[in-house]
């Protein structure tokens, strides 16, 4: 097989077979297809794009360059959600110690934030002791007594992903659905996962910001997913502003323990349960999705998926007691309130603008080597719609320093529009499945 | 200035500055761009091609990283012919000595061949002693004395160009008109030219098989040429047939130095007279393609063209008795007749599958590595259109062994196509200037 003549099959249109698929991905993991071939290619299927049959060789062979999550016979279902990224997300703590309380296990490995997104081990390693860095055998055992493990990835998990993700973030081949699709998917189905339920993010703050191309993506995961035995569906939600009020690391933990005692922020709230309801029925244990919404709303307010989370965290040698004392999460020790310059309606709060006001904070990262500060952040309650006076506090900023403090405040006066009126997308605009698009019209504001 | 934004900015079709493709080139050629971002960005340019100026910056910083022939002052009008690649095609040994004999330089850096179509270079260094690995500064001093050198590429010219394109042959990122007309045109320029003509190849074995195609490079190589202050017209000459009899180096000399005495074959010389007038009209000696055409047959019928070439491979260590005497010229030792198996009209002669016997004899490479014997090769005076009989010898072998000749017998039967009639294309169809594309309508047949 020589691998030009395969490059050039792919530039001009063609398709390669599973079997040159799987013998490239297995070359480049054990060096054989240089760098500078594998850009070539990732750029030409930039270009000319994956048949099905191709996208499901590939991802078949970058989840086979590694290990899997094995679970044996045991018979628990197993779901996990994925999220494409975004600014105050911080429904994966909420969803999964409830999802838990209901008899279906969730093995949730999960990554780190970059740029202006955050990631879900930041902000459990906010969390005094809270360990991410686990075996897989230590996470099968953890899933298998208590029904939840939240870690971040692993070494053994499909390394051609990592090989061919560090090769496409320096070759401008980040932007393509179905090598999005394979990266993704290779590594969710390496959960040994029944099903997935996807949480696409539409708007300004996207990683894919045009409406089309976030369903496409979804249909091409779910595809892919189907096609492995893993039941998996798509919710498309708004990230055209920060999801929740708080934005930061410490910060979100505390949200989101609000929110397992019934006290979170409605829009955290009514995605979190939209996208546990998913997980619900992707497992096979709800068929209803009004009776899922009743059960799990069930788990918060009997306090038994706030406990989850205490048990998750004591089970990854964290503080239990954080859970209901919010002082042993660190703090910053800098806090200035940004205050509306004028009468107006907060028009529109680009979730792009929030997460580089983090980054100045040291709450999140540029690069992937950065170090963050798990205590700063930005308490923003003000929302799009909302009405405001001049004077009234738009936000409130947790920083090192009061210079630190000084910056955020300048980015923030970028990050907040106030204007004549506003048009937030809905909170969750469509469901995608195998067999279709539906648009949920009932979750049409904010 | 970071690559994989002016990656993305490509593959997203648009455009980069000047300044960014020669901080680009500077950078590649420093080792500080590393392969597989600059593959990654060449199949990007493969996609997206480049807009005029990005040609001419990228063509620029490839002319700009090494050295060119510099002749100071000397007025001399030089120019240069360079071919897109052909089997049987000799017109270089042929119209340059012509060309040089009526006070205009020729200072001609060739190729090698590779894969189907033969090399400049391999024909010249099948006369024994023949040096075509001169030094710049020997190129010159002999362009000064003789107006006439015929030599390889030397390390010192276009360095950008020859690492770009060892990266581009095993990526799958050759064929791009842009990526191809900057690497010639990097090249031509540094030969310090005040024109050239292009000889573009069409057919099916032709580098470029559409002629649409061809007439688009054809235009984006003048358009750099003129750019840079070289006159450049293109001629589209067939390649659906070899060009003249003699196929294989040696055997190749001998058809130049016969064409040389006014004894060539008719395909050939009417080649060679084509691409020869266009030379003296970009060097400004002639304005009237008639008068330029009898003033190149009187270097014919006078002898002064074949003295020419003479006195330049003696200038060039070789053995100028050559000229007089073939027979110190290496031969194959075993030669073998090809005949028709059946009465018919001879109908196509695919190049490639003669460069292909060609190859089978020892006198090709497949790789850039292998050695040829220069004393093989094929004599094919069976022409498209050309009727014969049962019996007719239709080419003869030369070859080292039996063995081999009974290889390239068997290639032969796949190459040479008897059929009721034949269609070849117009030996010079076009004529391609920066004015636009004329078509050539007298010569419409072989």
């Amino acid at each position: 097989m020589l691998i030009p003549r395969l490059i050039e099959r792919k530039r001009d249109g063609l398709s390669l077979t599973g079997d040159e698929w799987r013998a490239l991905v297995a070359g480049y993991v054990a060096g054989r297809v240089p760098d500078y071939q594998m850009s070539a290619m990732a750029m030409a299927v930039v270009w000319r794009g994956l048949e099905p049959g191709e996208l499901a060789a590939l991802t078949e062979a970058m989840l086979h360059s590694g290990a899997m999550l094995d679970f044996g016979d045991w018979s628990t279902p197993r779901v996990d959600k994925h999220s494409i990224g975004g600014v105050g997300d911080k429904t994966s703590l909420l969803l999964a110690p409830m999802v838990a309380c209901l008899g279906v296990a969730v093995p949730m490995i999960s990554g780190r934030g970059l740029g202006h997104t955050g990631g879900t081990l930041d902000k459990l390693e906010a969390i005094p002791g809270f360990n991410t860095r686990l075996s897989l055998g230590e996470a099968i055992a953890q899933v298998k007594k208590l029904g939840l493990v939240m870690l971040g990835q692993t070494p053994e998990i499909c390394p051609a992903d990592k090989k061919l993700y560090s090769l496409r973030d320096v070759t401008g081949t980040v932007e393509s659905i179905p090598l999005i699709s394979a990266s993704i998917m290779s590594k969710k189905l390496a959960e040994g996962l029944s099903g997935l339920v996807l949480d696409i993010k539409t708007g300004s703050g996207a990683f894919i910001t045009d409406p089309a191309q976030s369903q496409i993506l979804a249909k091409t995961m779910i595809g892919i997913g189907e096609a492995h035995g893993c039941r998996t569906v798509a919710l498309l939600t708004a990230m055209d502003r920060p999801l929740g009020i708080a934005c930061g690391n410490a910060l979100e933990v505390i949200e989101s323990l609000e929110g397992l005692q019934g006290r979170g922020p409605a829009d955290l709230m009514e995605v979190t349960y939209a996208l546990a309801v998913e997980m619900l029925i992707v497992a096979g244990v709800d068929t209803d999705r009004a009776v899922a919404r009743q059960r799990l709303e069930e788990t918060v307010s009997s306090g038994r998926a706030l406990q989850m989370f205490a048990r998750m965290t004591e089970a990854q040698g964290g503080d239990p007691r954080v859970v209901s004392d919010y002082a042993r999460l660190p703090r910053a020790p800098v806090t200035m309130e940004y205050r509306a310059v004028q009468d107006g309606v907060v028009c529109d709060i680009p979730p792009r603008k929030v997460g580089h006001a983090i980054i100045a904070l040291g709450g999140g990262r540029s690069k992937t080597e950065d170090t963050i500060d798990p205590g700063v952040g930005i308490m923003l309650p003000a929302k799009p719609g909302l009405r405001v006076r001049r004077g009234d506090v738009l936000a409130v900023i947790h920083a090192r320093t009061e210079a630190d403090a000084e910056r955020a405040r300048t980015a923030l006066d970028e990050a907040i529009v106030l204007a004549e009126s506003a048009t937030p997308l809905p909170l969750v605009s469509h469901r995608v499945t195998a067999a279709g698009v539906e648009v949920l019209i009932e979750s049409s504001r904010a």
